[in-house]
Formats: structure tokens, C-alpha cells, sequence
């Protein structure tokens, strides 16, 4: 059976802090390209794009605090999300060169059950990458975060943090989409210019530049802030909490900036909550992919007007995966993050 | 025009810090027993029962927070909800006689909009006083926050802090109706004794006694934490983050510890909104006041089945105003504080 050479990248160690490139390892493994006699319930995927995103940080703790259904071991290749064509498969709702998204693995060739398949690709006028982003995990978790739980209304004032990743960036289209204002913050001139330029927000800040964030929120918020689509965390939900609207909505889409702190910061101003009846809730993407037909309905359409843009850095490579995660948690990444791993 | 003696609690000064009694101060004025000629939406109140309730502390701000509808001034009487009868009424929705509840003034007799009357009292075969507690604005919010949102499950296991309290023993007894497992939190054995052997909690604890409430929680609840009624804040909502279950949900309707600090404490676990996809949301007891009616429905029976108990701390007289409503910030209250006015 021909065996070919896969490539991995695997954790060395739990992390501790900031995660750094030599806590993960490239190594040369080899793989048989078959799937195994017998299993009916596993595919042998050829993986394309592999998806680098800021939660895969809270799998490298030892006691990771999140349920996603895997997690992290030093010496096995990271789970992710990921566009892979099928090699082989035991299962017979897929077979050969079936375009499929889900989660995969960091490396060239993965056997997974077939369940981890999440969706089978059958629109490919688009770029297939988009299956890592826009169409993929980040789409549907800005998709159902944004409108399930932030419920918007025409003329409603959106905050968007992290506004240029691979979330944040389709939260304020959807924002413009559905009339209302919006405002993002980033961490560069550079993002600041794309989402006024390109993207269609309103206003934009660089939040690094900016000593006082309450009196930033103030500024392009004077009558305060419908809905804060939470991707950061700390200090600025702190800040954001002061410049809530009454009844306003907060969907807690992530934290990056406390993922890798030993003590987070302490949020001061939880009592807002009250004052202002607000709603914030927590969500991790699965609960939304049920309306992920309905969602590429929505979508595909957008994108094919051009009426809704998408910003990808693709680096090259299983080898620049290690720098691509690291440098999620400095802002290194310019739109969403994506490894190209095999060309289709 | 008969002229009267009118007793009041002014507030002396806006308060920074713990309240004093010295910020407030008793006054003896005089009304006359009329309503001003031509005044069709006023109406003249003598109170009977004045409710003492720690959202008050917040309109002793200068910048109060808090949008009520109504705020605190130096020199004038304080707000409160309170139980009274119709001494003349402007509004011909009212009459002399007509005994009604909402928002009153802490004098003996008050001279306010007809809208401030919240409901009238239809129901007299049960303690008067309780329509400033289980049939007043604290049973409405209990009501309104634990079912519509906390949406509690029979089997969910519910945790409730200041248990004791006008609010907490009744969504503990509401958590035992639904068929659920209730755990109480409190500051002292004593009402420890009380929310087990008479309010039917099945479990509680004093929480001064744990230097470890992480700890305490696991122990209380080794399967997490379904609903999370939060009325204190700060480190006990830090530490309720932890032990949350999936989809759980936190009704926020107050954070008492936190009200008199110039910096509250941080809560450093927010993250664990993600993590546990949690449902937090703030409320102020306005938005449930349409359910008024059903709630009555549900809750009178109870009462009169004795299937529902209410603890009640009444104290008599203006002059015991400061000390009671002081005494909320250290938990010398046991129970709903009342201030008894006058005799019906």
C-alpha cells in the first residue's frame, strides 16, 4: 500500500503564558493512503487549507477550560478547523474528491471519523479558502452571534472588537447590512484604514493609540452602545460596560486578550449589567450550525456582488503554522489566518 | 384646611462610601390634608408600609447609575416603594380608602403623580405589609428573574445568594416549586438555619465562613451550577463563573456588595461565558411588572396554603428608616425590612 510522506505540526508541551513557536514541533511522519478494512465511520482526508484560530490557544492548556469535543496532547498533531478533499472514505455519505469542511488535523493527510466532517463544499465559484473563514467557522459564528444573539435593529449603534479578524470583520458588515452604525477597533493604523476603506464601518480606532477607552467609546458612541459583539475581553469590555444602552446586547464571541494570562483582568464594571438590563452571552459556534444552510443562503449571494468583502492571510505551509498561531495573540495576522497546505 | 404633622427621612447629603445613618436626617413638616384644586393626576397618600431596599443606596449617588424614573436631592424625602391608602385622589381612578402600592415617598403622608401607584390592592386576607415584599416589588422581581430568566428546569440545580433576603428566599422557595436543587447562600448560621428548616432550601451556607467559595461550590455542587441567581457580585459571581454548567444562566438582580465600593471588585473568570456558553442578563423590575397579574394568580394560593413562607424584618417608625436601611449593607436585616408607618 503506498505509503507517502505527511507532514505535522504537534504540540511539544502544554503552554504556560504567551504561546511560543517551539512549544509546537514540524516533524516528517509517513501515512498509508487507505482507510483502514472495516471502518465505516472514518475518511482519509487530503487537507488544503487549515484554519488558524485564537480558541486553538486555549487547547494547548493542560486543563483546558473549554468543551469542543478535542483537545490537545504534547506529541499529537493540533486538531482544527480545515478544507480537506477526501481520499478515501469508509463512510458512504462521502467519497472520493468530495470537497468537505470541519475539523481536521495540522498535517497533510488526516484519518478522523467521519463525523468531524461538518459540511460537505458544494459551491466552488468562491474561493475554496473562504471555507476556513467567511464560509466557514468564523461565517457562522459571526453569522449567529451577530443575529441570533445580538437581535440588531435598523438604526442601532454595533461595537465590533478585534473589528479586522476573522470575525470581527464580517460582525460589521452584517452591522451595515442590517442599517445599523458601527464602530471597530484594532490594533494598526493599517487595520484601522481597512475597516473605514474596505469594509464599510462607520469609524474606526486603534485602541493601542488610545490612553482612555471610555472616553474613545464616548466619543463614537455619545449616546452609547446597542450592541458590543465581544471578541477581546478585559479592558475593554470594562470600558464598553460604562457606554451600554439600556436593553443593550453583548455576544461573547471571545476573549483573546486574557487567553494567555495566568490572572485575567478583573471586569469592574459588571454591575452595568443591571443599570443598563443588559444581555451578554457566551457562545461557542457549534449551537449555531443548524442554520448554517440558511446562513450560506444569506451569504453566498453577498459575496458574489461583491457587496460583502473578505480580508485572508494566507501564508504558505505547514512550517509557517507555528508562527501564524503565535503571532495571533500580538495582532501579527491581517484578516483571517489561513495555512495553505496543498494546492486542490 | 386641616394641616398635619408630616414626618420625614430626607437625604442630608449625596454619600460617598458605606451609608450612615447621618446621611440622612428625620424632619417634622407639615401637608395639608387636600389635594390642590383642579390637580386630576395626583394623588394624597398616608403610607402605611415603607419598603427598605438596598437599590437605594444608589440613588445616594450624586451621578446615580441607575435609570429608576426617579432620583434622590439633598433636602428632600427619599423614594422608596411603600404600601398606602387613599387619603384624596385627583384621578378618578382612585378613591379615599382605596388601598394601593408603588412608588411613595419615606414620610407619612405623600402628595405624588397617580402614575407612581403601581397596582391597587385587592387582596387584604393577607399580611398588608406584603406588598412591599412577596407581593410587592421584590416577589415580582423574583418571580420575573427566575422564570423568565432563568427558565429553570425541573432537576437544574439553582444557586441563590443573600438567601435570606426579599428577593432570594422567595427564588429559592420558586426553585424547590419547579422541582429543582436550591442551595442558599447568607451571612450568618442563623439564617443559614432558616433558608434549610423553613424555606426549604436543601442545602446552605454562611459565606463568611468560607475562605474558599470555589471550594465551597464544588462542594455544594460537584455537577456545576444550572441557574446562578446573582444578588451580590464581585467575588462570589467570580467565583460562580468557575462552576457554571453548559448553557447555564445567571439573572442578574443585583450585586449588594459592590454598591458602596469607589472601585468595585474585578471579575477575572468572564471568560467562562465562552467556555460554558452562559447567559448573563441584568434587569430592573419595570419590565415584569406586566406580569403582575399572573403572577398574583400563581402566588396568592401558595400563600394561603401556606406552601410559600416569607420572612419579614418590620420595624416601626420613620426614626428606624436610616438605621434599617444602614443596616442592609452589613446584613442586619432578616429578612424582607419593612418600616411600619401607621396602622391601617
Amino acid at each position: 500500500m503506498a505509503q507517502v510522506r505527511n507532514k505535522q505540526v504537534l504540540l511539544k508541551n502544554y503552554v504556560i503564558g504567551f504561546p511560543k513557536e517551539s512549544d509546537m514541533e514540524i516533524v516528517e511522519g509517513s501515512i498509508t493512503l487507505k482507510v483502514p478494512e472495516g471502518s465505516s465511520d472514518v475518511v482519509l482526508l487530503k487537507n488544503l487549507y487549515l484554519s488558524c484560530d485564537p480558541y486553538m490557544r486555549l487547547l494547548m492548556y493542560k486543563d483546558t477550560p473549554v468543551s469542543l469535543g478535542f483537545h490537545y496532547s504534547p506529541g499529537s498533531p493540533l486538531t482544527a478547523f480545515g478544507v480537506s478533499k477526501v481520499v478515501e472514505s469508509g463512510d458512504p455519505n462521502y467519497k472520493k474528491d468530495d470537497l468537505v469542511w470541519g475539523v481536521t488535523k495540522w498535517e497533510e493527510y488526516s484519518l478522523v471519523p467521519s463525523a468531524q466532517i461538518l459540511f460537505k463544499i458544494d459551491h466552488t465559484d468562491v474561493p475554496l479558502s473562504y471555507y476556513t473563514g467567511i464560509l466557514g467557522m468564523p461565517g457562522i459564528t459571526a453569522y449567529g452571534g451577530f443575529f441570533e444573539l445580538g437581535c440588531p435593529k435598523k438604526g442601532e449603534k454595533v461595537f465590533v472588537s478585534a473589528a479586522s479578524g476573522a470575525v470581527g470583520q464580517l460582525v460589521g458588515q452584517f452591522a451595515k447590512l442590517t442599517g445599523c452604525y458601527v464602530v471597530g477597533s484594532a490594533g494598526s493604523q493599517e487595520k484601522v484604514d481597512i475597516l473605514k476603506n474596505k469594509l464599510g464601518f462607520d469609524e474606526a480606532f486603534n485602541y493601542k493609540e488610545e490612553s482612555n477607552l471610555d472616553a474613545a467609546l464616548k466619543r463614537y458612541f455619545p449616546e452609547g452602545i446597542d450592541i458590543y459583539f465581544e471578541n477581546v475581553g478585559g479592558k475593554t469590555l470594562d470600558a464598553v460596560l460604562l457606554n451600554m444602552r439600556s436593553h443593550g446586547r453583548i455576544p461573547v464571541c471571545g476573549m483573546i486578550s486574557q487567553y494567555n494570562l495566568s490572572q485575567a483582568e478583573g471586569v469592574t464594571n459588571m454591575a452595568y449589567l443591571i443599570y443598563k438590563e443588559i444581555k451578554m452571552q457566551g457562545f461557542i459556534v457549534s449551537q449555531f450550525y443548524p442554520l448554517y444552510p440558511k446562513f450560506l443562503e444569506f451569504i453566498l449571494p453577498h459575496i458574489r456582488e461583491g457587496k460583502i468583502a473578505y480580508v485572508e492571510d494566507i501564508v504558505e505551509g505547514l512550517e509557517s503554522g507555528p508562527a501564524a498561531l503565535v503571532g495571533l495573540f500580538s495582532g501579527q495576522n491581517f484578516g483571517k489566518k489561513v495555512l495553505a497546505i496543498a494546492p486542490q
